[in-house]
């Protein structure tokens, strides 16, 4: 590790993992280590348990790094405070100043889709763009804008929640108590729930995935994606449904915020990278022409680590305390 | 006209009419008049007839103008030329580069809706709010954006075209193209379509809006609001829609891009003024909760000069050529 590179260390904080990084400043993971978060245990215990990692892995200097930036999978609040994590069952948990105590280091905590936006814009699919949106689909959908070279983080931080855009009024529930959001639909547990209906529906029409829907826990949204895969029509119309959905949530947002770039990333999207192209086409003739003119929709390019990768790099460049 | 007062000429060109103000720097119009766009006529007809109201009504000086900005009802491109204007039917009018040859002096021209929001958040209901959220419901739908101090334009310049969220899947046809956009439930002429359609379903029901729709004409945005204030049980049934429809739009604003402030105008909350209160709690209380804390939704202060003022004082402040 040469002074030079002035890496900056990035964790990305989710329900069930934690990934940590020892970033360059030119986006490369230039080490790496994880953990299982084991939410249960009270939000100290994962805190105690990262710096540790991080200590163990880095020793005192910390791998040289002068930074450390978190994106979490919750909403933060101006101070770096997690204000509500829901996969983590997390309440105004002081991640920013807890790490910084103990680290001694500036910390910046983001939104763990904030930092893989910015993650994107800085060095992957996205890099340069005027204006940037980021959409996530993984577990739950999220998101993130940079415009003018900037996170936009919001008034209280957490602006980028692409996943409750209202898509179907008076649509399904979503956990977020509202009705009819993205999420609720394309959300990876949606997708679980929406192919239980539908083999309910029709038992036996898709055999793949009648099949996964009599093992406990068989279906899930990377199920569908191989059902999907492997010709199973159920999942296939689940497939069609969820990418049309996609293009509601999107058309909604090239129109109100006319990005140079929209960025598409997360685990079910990775599964269903081949629709992006013909997504894209969708989305573009939906959208407003002057909105859809020289619009890109591109394939995120940083994969699982454009969160921490995003993150390093948001530290380094807007060091918070 | 002091010369301390530096005003600059704001225009609101829209397809009905064009008012013109000159405007001092406190944002109060010290001097008005207007004149019917008739826009039936070339756009260049009616912008020599913008030019010369101008100089009959303020001479060669232009009145000690430095600057003139136009709020024009349609999408406009980077460099001031209106790419589209639905109700002027105007294609790429390089409109900017034309007023600024004519009467020499820079120029500055955006969206009405965009020159809207930037008046309220410069002069009226969201003056200096953090990052304001601007949602005007007239004949059509429009929005603007401004963001840590600026007018956020986007990418090609039409960022704020709410009225073209989607909020019901596969719903309502809208002129844009697309289904189920905002502006083809809430859009003053989607109001009367409603309205007419609801006449047809339970005819005689709500009597006053059955007789309108006996008039040629008669069914219209405005004599819905004005039936609903005389009690027409259809009228409310419309109006209580057109509220929630709005929240649901307003919902994803207020989710996706977390506000601090919503500015709520145009001539439909205008004549709804009454609702903006329940309005607002019902999109609080639908929107994620770090979102909504802080939130204020408040109807415009700048009543129909919002356009004008707004985009007198971007071109002062931002002039282009």
């Amino acid at each position: 590790m040469q002074a030079r590179a002035l890496p900056s260390i990035g964790i990305d904080l989710g329900g069930t993992k934690v990934a940590l990084g020892l970033v360059d400043r030119r986006g490369h993971v230039r080490d790496f280590t994880r953990l299982p978060t084991r939410a249960e245990r009270p939000a100290t215990a994962v805190v105690d348990e990262v710096v540790a990692s991080v200590r163990d892995r880095w020793g005192e200097r910390l791998g040289g790094a002068k930074t450390i930036g978190v994106g979490v999978a919750g909403q933060v609040g101006p101070d770096g405070t997690v204000l509500f994590g829901p996969h983590l069952d997390w309440h105004n948990v002081p991640l920013c100043s807890m790490l910084a105590r103990s680290l001694r280091r500036p910390v910046a905590v983001v939104n763990d889709a904030q930092a893989a936006t910015f993650g994107e814009w800085r060095f992957g699919a996205g890099r340069g763009a005027v204006s940037l949106l980021g959409l996530f689909v993984g577990t739950g959908v999220g998101g993130g804008l940079v415009v003018d070279g900037r996170l936009y983080q919001g008034a209280s931080g957490c602006a980028g929640e692409l996943g409750h855009l209202t898509v179907e009024r008076n649509g399904r529930r979503c956990h977020c108590g509202n009705r009819g959001c993205l999420d609720a639909y394309v959300g990876g547990w949606a997708i679980a729930e929406r192919a239980k209906a539908a083999v309910r529906r029709a038992p036996g029409r898709g055999r793949r995935l009648t099949a996964l829907a009599g093992v406990p826990g068989g279906l899930t949204a990377e199920s569908v994606v191989q059902a999907y895969r492997s010709g199973d029509p159920i999942a296939k119309e689940l497939v069609t449904e969820t990418m049309d959905l996609l293009a509601d949530g999107l058309v909604s947002m090239v129109n109100s915020l006319n990005p140079s770039t929209v960025v598409l990333g997360g685990g079910v999207v990775e599964g269903l990278r081949s629709l992006v192209p013909s997504l894209g086409r969708e989305v573009r003739a939906r959208s407003l022409p002057a909105a859809a003119s020289g619009l890109r929709i591109v394939p995120a390019s940083l994969g699982s680590a454009s969160a921490l990768v995003g993150a390093a790099a948001f530290a380094r460049e807007v060091p918070r305390r």
